[in-house]
């Protein structure tokens, strides 16, 4: 038996488009002999549609197009990811489905039991679970279709009450088939491959597993569909990061072929400019603005930038203040020239001089402090969305994931933009990459990456002077948002009592700056933004 | 048997406060002669508690003061609402549960059953549903204890599988006690008597309802906790807004009171006015700042923070550019007096000519439009957490709903603040708000009321020109946001197709925007913020 693997790239809500690229992915997989084509979760609406599944007739919709599908599945069966109604009395209004389509018609449903609701999924909101468990036949082949989470059994962050594979009790000889939305984040895809080879191996079946691609805003979506053998062999796998539909024969014999996960800074840089480039692909823009300082933040950033839309489509702003170091903007201009981006100086002394003055008759003599700070990164924030207004150049967001924990950026200011790039990425981190970036030759000048990290918004600022050593900070960061450790934990691994005490502090203190910061693109198991809800107004 | 309902206001997450608070109220109790003392739901930590339950020092420290609590209840029974552990070998981590302290010790604890996940609330991402049935009986009645959504039974978004106060089957004569955190809307208290007295007369049973008082950043929780008899009669009603303990004796007669649900324009001035006072009380603010335009949202909110905090702690900035009618600067400043408030002007005018000069390079003699529009708003931004920063006042945002739902509004410029005071009431509202806040005298000058809405970013500017009518706007937003009706429901009620579509579509475009925006005071069923989650890249 003949089955095709869809692994698409579908818009949210894009219900009409998705639906002609499943239809056209239908025809190809029946060009190609398939008997059977599948797609991924939810793949009529992409994954995650959030809200929108609260508006009737957007499930209305998607369940309509999916009846125009069906009308092309002749002489092939289509397994497709749909939301859909729930017709109990009683429990929630939708069904996260999927639908065997064959001999043009919607032929039967089966529904998630999983429902994962933790970290930047929600699906209880949404969708009541399923209870209902059988195999089905396709060709005369057994299957257990799952989706997604449904192989995540004992393995995601709590424990489930019941294993959906073991209640389905498939015959011998049966294939799993999963259909998928499991997003990328670094160390994801080796953890993916343990569960489902550990599926395969406890069920003694073999697995057709499908994944979408794409990136959703935040959720960046590798790909990497596969085939497993029942012994957990890697049999068959789809590209990272592409689009394609290829096949598997259930008949054929197969090598299974080594395994290389490969989750290395490469692989950060990889999801991260896909990111940003499927960001810009969907909501149709083309050009990005940021500003770039010169220092290693901005440069990396404007490198991924590069990378992902071509280096003509990535203008770089340099806003030198008096308190920038000469340096700084002959760094930035060099890093424009090696990315073949096109860059303006734009000085913010005369513009700060005329706040300064109108501010003069309140702020009198007081000294020089945060206000004033804050004035120059919200002078850079006005200029760069002014430009990007004039423009249409859409404007990326250059903190990182050590300066968003502490709260040492500024809000309106160096807080802005339309997408964070490196925002889940710890400052030691962005380091790692621009090393990386510059492995073949220099892009990011050298002198970016050696000199002490400054904010440079008062005369010889270095973030030494209020910060603790990076690789302090960080490993201290990572212990208390991902590892969600305690105080007394972290300090505990050896850390000095007052600079835990101080740095979880910041970061308590800092849940307002994050609330309004952009979304940001997700590469750890816990980065801020949705998959971190913490209360403003809190003793915490 | 006397009880004690103790609607107290809790900090979230200060555990140790909110136990000291417990345990005054408990001694309180005793003095007033109570065998039992009812708390609100999750009483420990405060409502909602969000994803610091994902912390298991945060459960830990919980538990921990609760142990403290139980030693203080000798000669009195105490209910307390508390985070506890799923001791279960499956299902999620946490249990929303109701302790029984009697004693000295804890005698029982009681898990929630419904567990609200939609709109605001999230509880499927924390705690697994009870499923253990009994009444419990304390100095010999008998009592059906349930939390919160337990009482909403077919009454929520959509419907539950089990009723929990039908399975719990308590025996004739028995009390319902229900410890509840339900948050306040407009429409909110009649709907929540209909609910509460249903139950009652369904189940044959009184109940003794306490919810908590207090505002958690964008929820506002109202209190009114109650007693109602078998026939859904009140019998006791504790204050809106206020932190009290009463006493309520199941032995003697009780006349049921009239219900007066006065759910008018009044009771959203309330709401606001305690959703501010209570952010600034927790946070240890003091002062709040704000742009005064002259237009009738500063003006509101500026009342509204006078209310809140005094008008000697509110500050007032007026920023007049050249395209401000001399008429808005005379306005706020009369609005200032008339609230009490201190008032700076600083003219925008010198900082945007900086802006135009620095950006003349790159601009050279392309027509004004967007861009120069939203310098205006952000220099005014950057000049208000200029003064934010430097004396510490807290900026209010004075951004309404029915610009934040068409995005007719300056990210990063009038977008900016810590807290939105009225993102959450249409233009319409606005107004009807304006002249309750007038009704007994002209605070707001009526010129402010009576005048054409208008930004003012480019001569003689109205908001009519690019915006339906707003009691237009308004109905058609209020379908699409709160009633989640499509183009063509919207269309069949009586509205063009043209500004259905346009407006929708406004809608659409701006998620990006309110994805940034400050926590909006939630007053409405369907609020921006947590409980509307959009995808924001999507086709939509």
């Amino acid at each position: 038996m003949k089955i095709a693997l869809a692994q698409l790239n579908y818009t949210i809500a894009d219900i009409q488009g998705n639906a002609s690229k499943i239809i056209r992915a239908i025809h190809e997989a029946k060009e190609k002999d398939a008997d059977l084509v599948v797609f991924s979760e939810l793949a009529i609406c992409g994954y995650p549609p959030d809200d929108l599944l609260d508006y009737p007739h957007f499930v209305d919709e998607c369940l309509s197009a999916l009846q125009n599908i069906a009308v092309e599945t002749h002489n092939i069966t289509a397994i497709v990811g749909c939301p859909s109604i729930n017709v109990q009395t009683h429990g929630r209004n939708l069904r996260n489905s999927a639908f065997i389509l064959t001999n043009g018609q919607i032929q039967k449903k089966i529904n998630k039991t999983l429902l994962p609701t933790y970290d930047v999924f929600n699906e209880a909101r949404y969708f009541e679970a399923n209870s209902l468990f059988e195999s089905i036949t396709i060709n005369g082949q057994n299957f257990a279709v799952t989706i997604c989470e449904d192989l995540w059994f004992n393995n995601g962050d709590f424990k489930y009450a019941i294993n959906p594979i073991e209640q389905i009790n498939a015959p011998k000889n049966s294939w799993i088939i999963n259909l998928s939305a499991s997003p990328y984040y670094h160390g994801k895809y080796q953890k993916r491959l343990d569960v489902l080879q550990k599926v395969c191996q406890d069920s003694d079946m073999g697995l057709i597993y499908v994944n979408q691609v794409g990136a959703h805003t935040d959720l960046i979506f590798d790909g990497r569909s596969m085939v497993l053998s029942n012994k957990g062999e890697m049999l068959l796998e789809l590209a990272a990061y592409s689009e394609t539909l290829e096949i598997f024969d259930t008949e054929i014999k197969h090598n299974s072929t080594k395994i290389k996960t490969n989750e290395n800074i490469a692989s950060i840089y990889e999801s991260l400019v896909f990111g940003v480039k499927d960001y810009f692909s969907k909501m149709g823009f083309k050009q990005a603005i940021l500003g770039s300082s010169g220092g290693i933040d901005s440069a990396v950033v404007q490198a991924l930038a590069s990378a992902a839309l071509g280096g003509e489509n990535v203008k770089a702003i340099l806003m030198p203040s008096d308190f920038s170091s000469e340096g700084s903007v002959l760094d930035a201009e060099t890093l424009s020239k090696n990315l073949n981006n096109s860059y303006e100086i734009v000085p913010i002394s005369e513009i700060f001089n005329s706040y300064e003055k109108s501010l003069e008759p309140m702020f009198k003599d007081l000294p020089f402090n945060t206000a004033e700070e804050n004035i120059q990164a919200r002078s850079r924030a006005v200029l760069l969305m002014a430009i990007s207004n004039k423009f249409g150049h859409i404007l990326l967001n250059t903190s990182n994931k050590s300066e968003m924990s502490v709260g040492y950026t500024t809000l309106y200011g160096d807080m802005c933009g339309s997408l964070s790039v490196i925002g889940d990425l710890y400052k030691t981190t962005v380091y790692e990459l621009a090393r990386f970036i510059n492995k073949d030759k220099e892009i990011i000048p050298i002198n970016i990456i050696d000199k002490a990290p400054s904010a440079e918004l008062r005369p010889n600022q270095k973030d030494s002077d209020s910060l603790p050593e990076y690789y302090i900070l960080d490993s201290i960061l990572k212990l208390y948002i991902e590892e969600r450790q305690s105080a007394d934990e972290i300090i505990k691994s050896g850390y000095e009592e007052a600079v835990v005490k101080r740095v979880l502090r910041m970061v308590n203190n800092n849940e307002y700056k994050r609330f309004q910061a952009p979304p940001i693109l997700k590469i750890s198991s816990k980065a801020y933004g949705r998959g971190r809800i913490i209360p403003l107004v809190s003793k915490w």
